[in-house]
C-alpha cells in the first residue's frame, strides 16, 4: 500500500501542520504545537473542545471555527491525545463562560478526557458529553457501548452553533443528552485500512467480502457479508438505522460519510439510495451532508448517519458556520 | 476491486441523482436531466456552462450556483457529453447576455461543444474557454497540447466570480486568456483507475512504482517512477509547476487535490510540502485550497496546482460562492 508520507513517525505532526497552514484564516497552533485553536475566540462563550486519534481527518481539527468547536486536540494515529495537551486547551480557549468537552466513546479518549477535566475543574468549570453514535453491534467498544462514529459531526455542529448563539454550558448538555437517541450511524467497509506503520491493513477483507457496521478503527462490526450491489449494501445500513434511531420526529438530516478511500461519484450513489429508502419510510430529508467528514485512514466504505431533529435543532444548523470542513452563511 | 454501484449503465445517471437531491438548495435538473442547471438564474448575467465526462466529482456539477457555473453537462464515464446536452443547457440558462462555455482540452469535449456552439449560435452569443493548466508532457492528449485537469476549479471559479459581478462576456473571455498561462497542474498517481464496467485498473502500477505526470482518466504522464516519500514526490510536482507557470506574480494561490482514494490527512501532508517548497523559492501563498475537487473515479493520488494571480484576481477568488463544493461568503 503506498501512502503519501515521509515516515509514521512524523506523519501526524506534518498533516495538521498542513493543515494549520492551509486554513490560518480560522485556526492557530495552541503553545507547542499541542491542539489546533479557533483564531479568533469568542470571550463570554461556553468553549467547546473536541479530539481523539489521528486518522479521522478532517474530523476534528477541520471543525474548529466559528460556529462549532474552539479547540480540537490530535493524538497519535487512532490513539486518544494526552491528559496535557487536553488540559492546556482549557486553559488556553475557556473565556470564562466554561468548557464543554465532546468525547468520542472510546475507553482511551474517555480516560484521558475525564483526567483531563479534573486536573482542570479547580479553575474551570467543565462537563463532557459523550458521543455513541453507532449502532449496537456485539463487538462494540469491548462492552463499553456504542462507539462514537460520524454522528459526532452533526453532535459538534449543533452544540457548536448553540454555544455560538450564546447558550450556557448546563443548557448546552441537555442539548446533547436530548440528542443522544436521534442521532445513529452505521459504517460498511469494502476494504481494510492500512496503517502508516506497517502499511499493512488491520484487517483484510477477501475481494468479494465486505464488513457491515466496522468502526471508524476498523474494528469488526455486526457481520462479515458477501459483497453486493449498492442497493443491497446502502438499503441495508440505512434499514438499520432507521429502525435504531429514536422515532421523535420525521424530519431527518441524512449524512453519507466516506471513510477515506472512496470517491465522490460513490458517496453520491449511495445518498440517493439512502435519500430514497428514507423517504419511502416516511422521513422528510430536510438536511443533507455528503462527503469525507470523519475518516478512516484510506478506507474504501462509507457510514449512513440519521439524524432526527426538531426544528430548533435545524436552525442551528443553518446558523452560520467558518470552519475548515463546513462553512455556509459566512 | 468493490465499488458502490448497482450497473455501470445506470452508475453515472444514479450518482447525479443523488447529487442534485443532495444539493437541492443549489441545483435542479434541467430537462430531461440533461444537464445539471443553477436553481435561481441570474437575468442579464453572462452564464457560464462547463461540463465533461463523469468520473471527476465535484467537478463540474459540484460547481453549479451563484459565483461559479449555471449549468454543467455530464456525459458517460470519461466521456465527454452530447452536443445535444450542451445546446439544451445553453438554451436554458442564457438570459440574453451570452454564454461562455469552458471546456477542457480534450479532443472529445472540444468537438461537442464546439458543434453545440455552432448550432447555438444563430440564436446566442456563445464564446469558448479552453483550460489547458496540465504540465507539458510527450504524451499530452495526442498532440492536441496540454490536458484540462484540476486548474479547471481555479477558472471556473473566477469566471463565475467575475461573471456574477456583472462582467461581459468579451471581458470574461479576456480574463481568461489572461489566466492561461499562469495556472498549471501536474497530477501523480500511486494507483490505477478502476473503469466501473470492468471493475479494473486501466493501468497496472507495480507495489512500489508510480506515474508521474498522470492524467485525470489515468493517461501516462512523464514518467514511471520508483515509489517514494511524501517529499521527494511533492517536490518534484511543485518544482514542474513552479517552472512551468509564468512567472507574473510572487501571489500565489496553492491547490492540493485529491484524484479519488486519496484521505485527506495524505492531501495535507502533501500540501505542507508543496507550501513549504513555494515560500522557500519566493512565493507568498495567499490563498489554498486542499481536498478532491476534480477526482478521477477511485486513483490513488493527486496533483499540485499553482495560480499566480493579481490583486483583484484574488477579490475575485474571495466573493461569494455558494456551491455543493466551493462554498463561502454566503
Amino acid at each position: 500500500m503506498k501512502k503519501f508520507m515521509n515516515a509514521a513517525e512524523t506523519m501526524v505532526a506534518e498533516s495538521v501542520e498542513g493543515f494549520v497552514r492551509a486554513h490560518e484564516e480560522f485556526v492557530v497552533f495552541g503553545a507547542d504545537r499541542q491542539f489546533v485553536r479557533r483564531r479568533h475566540l469568542v470571550p463570554g462563550k461556553a468553549a467547546i473542545i473536541s479530539g481523539g486519534g489521528a486518522g479521522h481527518e478532517p474530523m476534528h481539527v477541520g471543525f474548529v471555527g466559528r460556529g462549532m468547536l474552539d479547540a480540537a486536540c490530535v493524538g497519535h494515529i487512532f490513539t486518544s491525545p494526552t491528559p496535557g495537551q487536553i488540559l492546556n486547551a482549557i486553559e488556553d480557549v475557556d473565556t470564562g463562560a466554561g468548557c464543554l468537552l465532546v468525547v468520542k466513546n472510546y475507553d482511551g479518549d474517555l480516560m484521558n478526557f475525564e483526567m483531563a477535566a479534573e486536573m482542570a475543574s479547580s479553575r474551570h468549570r467543565i462537563e463532557m458529553v459523550i458521543v455513541s453514535d453507532d449502532i449496537e453491534t456485539a463487538s462494540t467498544n469491548d462492552g463499553r457501548g456504542r462507539r462514537g462514529i460520524a454522528g459526532t459531526v452533526i453532535v459538534e455542529r449543533l452544540l457548536g452553533a448553540a454555544a455560538e448563539n450564546g447558550m450556557a454550558l448546563a443548557d448546552l448538555k441537555t442539548l446533547a443528552a436530548g440528542l443522544a437517541s436521534r442521532v445513529r450511524s452505521m459504517g460498511v467497509a469494502l476494504t481494510g485500512v492500512t496503517v502508516p506503520h506497517t502499511r499493512r491493513s488491520t484487517f483484510s477483507l477477501g475481494p468479494e467480502e465486505i464488513e457491515m457496521g466496522v468502526g471508524i478503527h476498523g474494528e469488526p462490526g455486526r457481520s462479515r457479508e458477501p459483497f453486493s450491489n449498492a442497493d443491497t449494501i446502502v438499503r441495508h445500513l440505512s434499514e438499520v438505522v432507521f429502525n435504531e434511531v429514536a422515532p421523535v420526529s420525521d424530519k431527518a438530516l441524512l449524512f453519507v460519510n466516506g471513510l477515506g478511500g472512496t470517491p465522490p461519484a460513490e458517496l453520491y450513489l449511495a445518498y440517493n439510495v439512502a435519500h430514497r429508502f428514507m423517504q419511502g419510510h416516511g422521513l422528510q430529508i430536510a438536511r443533507s451532508l455528503v462527503g469525507t467528514y470523519a475518516s478512516s485512514l484510506d478506507m474504501q466504505g462509507l457510514s449512513i448517519s440519521l439524524a432526527l431533529l426538531r426544528d430548533e435543532e435545524f436552525t442551528l444548523w443553518d446558523s452560520p458556520v467558518a470552519t475548515a470542513a463546513l462553512r455556509w452563511g459566512c
